[in-house]
């Protein structure tokens, strides 16, 4: 049995990798981990999955993939409002290459520690190159965040500045050229190593009446927050939070078109109701992080934006002009 | 995005799929599930994957593979003592094929709801077929199993008949052939259909001192379960559990083997003090299920078989005769 000295390999690097935390009984090396959750609280359980050739180039680095892995999961966790907790990892791989191996560790043990995520356990297979991370956290009983629950009138908002990793992508893939290497590097890094933002996830319970995060462009994931909360919503394409990497890139009108429809972005998109708009300027204000208002959900379902040059109405194929 | 029906194909078996549970406040469809953990439980996390080509054949049903995907992750948590209760599901799919997709769902819903396991979340990708189950198991404080906690002087007993998934596994890939048709299937569908033993391992509470489920081999599991409980064990292979549908299609000297080497059984493994036999007897005669007494614990490490023949040392290699 060959495999035992590989499995060995494996347990090594994932018994170091996170997290230490006081609720964890037993960690990695049995059948199962133990943990211990805290009281009157709830639980909420995201699994997603990176798969060569599907979500990553197969010249991906071993540390952007071990950050990535994590991260996409967090971003579903913050996206919820809870606190990240326990993680498992499943990973198959082609060979054992043990600096792969510290390098994938190493990425994901960083992320995991700065958000306080243990890794309590994990298979390895022998296989096609692809990672699956189970991740559980925990929230306060109801103060959950859920893609229903947005009512027209309430202010639409996202995080940080969507379309970067879009754009980041379309470089790592040679689909994109940019002559400025400094602007090339912050396009690419966002897609490389999303940041999730589980601060403010957190910091939106009792806040926001909605929440989902951008992991497939913001004008999709919103109409699938405006079709679970039964209703529309209007942006206003002025307003995008665009970065000066992506404007200087690709100009004001492509940028837009990715901040749209570009997805990898793990942001938050969110909704607060009129009545809490002062609390949220004051969160603001104490510093919640880089949230900007978009737009307002209305009673009509679709998503439309507004530009000076028109109407643009979001389908599943992307944005049509002229409504 | 074409991806976005076919999204909503997989949604819709995934949503079906499974128990209904009073404690699932969320179920599949949004960033991630909620669900209320009781008061006063441990939990106990467990992740394993099947990959084709290396945990089944490429000609595998969807029938076998839905119900093993759940019966390996049953087990793992029937090993430490808890109830199943909520299951997350990543596949990665070559293409969707319907019929297929039912198929794999119907399995899987069956064995969950015979469980009380929901299907709380998931993800799919286009990719080489694998599949990659996260389950979550309630047990009370401070009554999980665990691999380590035997002592020497414990028994050693095992559920089943360890052994016959092993000579499936041969029968499905051509490598043993047997004349019975009957004895055939039965071997193949404990390969196909393995058993996880959920309620033998929630009675083994306050009973077992330590347990262990059985993929990888009797002898080597057991051998992982000394190292963890820093001991070691003794055999008597006259007493090893043998199916007769085993006994017949190989003869009494390579069952035996293929019940201590084989693997893929999902049998409990676990140990007894010998203080707490009595109560074991009293389980036993009020239905515990298919329990045998295999040997015991020594102080001694490795894992030692006595036989008429003489005496088997365990090592990873499998057994060498004439220690």
């Amino acid at each position: 049995m060959n495999a035992s000295g590989e499995f060995d390999i494996i347990a090594r690097y994932f018994a170091r990798l996170g997290a230490n935390r006081a609720d964890v009984r037993l960690g990695v090396g049995d059948d199962a981990a133990i943990v211990m959750p805290p009281p009157s609280r709830e639980l909420v359980i995201t699994t997603d999955s990176l798969v060569e050739g599907v979500h990553f180039l197969p010249n991906a680095s071993a540390t952007s993939l071990g950050h990535r892995a994590f991260a996409v999961n967090l971003s579903d966790v913050a996206a919820m409002g809870a606190e990240p907790a326990w993680a498992l990892l499943s990973l198959t791989l082609p060979r054992i290459d043990e600096p792969w191996l510290a390098e994938f560790a190493r990425a994901a043990g960083d992320l995991c520690r700065r958000h306080d995520v243990a890794l309590v356990g994990g298979n390895t297979t022998r296989g096609p190159l692809s990672i699956t991370v189970t991740l559980t956290g925990i929230v306060p009983i109801g103060m959950a965040l859920e893609r229903r629950g947005g009512q027209p009138g309430d202010a639409v908002f996202v995080t940080g500045s969507p379309g970067d990793a879009a754009a980041g992508l379309a470089l790592e893939q040679g689909r994109l050229h940019v002559t400025d290497p400094m602007s090339a590097q912050i396009l690419r890094d966002r897609f490389l190593f999303p940041t999730p933002r589980c601060d403010v996830g957190i910091a939106l319970r009792g806040l926001a009446s909605a929440c989902i995060d951008v992991s497939d462009g913001l004008g999709g994931d919103l109409e699938k927050l405006c079709a679970a909360s039964g209703c529309g919503a209007e942006l206003d394409a002025t307003s995008l939070p665009v970065s000066e990497a992506l404007l200087g890139a690709v100009g004001r009108e492509l940028a837009r078109e990715y901040a749209l429809t570009g997805g990898e972005d793990y942001e938050l998109l969110f909704t607060v109701p009129l009545a809490r708009l002062g609390a949220m300027t004051h969160a603001i204000a104490r510093g919640l992080g880089p949230v900007t208002r978009i737009g307002s959900l209305v009673a009509h379902a679709g998503v439309r934006v507004f530009s000076r040059s028109g109407v643009m109405q979001f389908s599943r194929a992307g944005f049509d002009h002229f409504v």
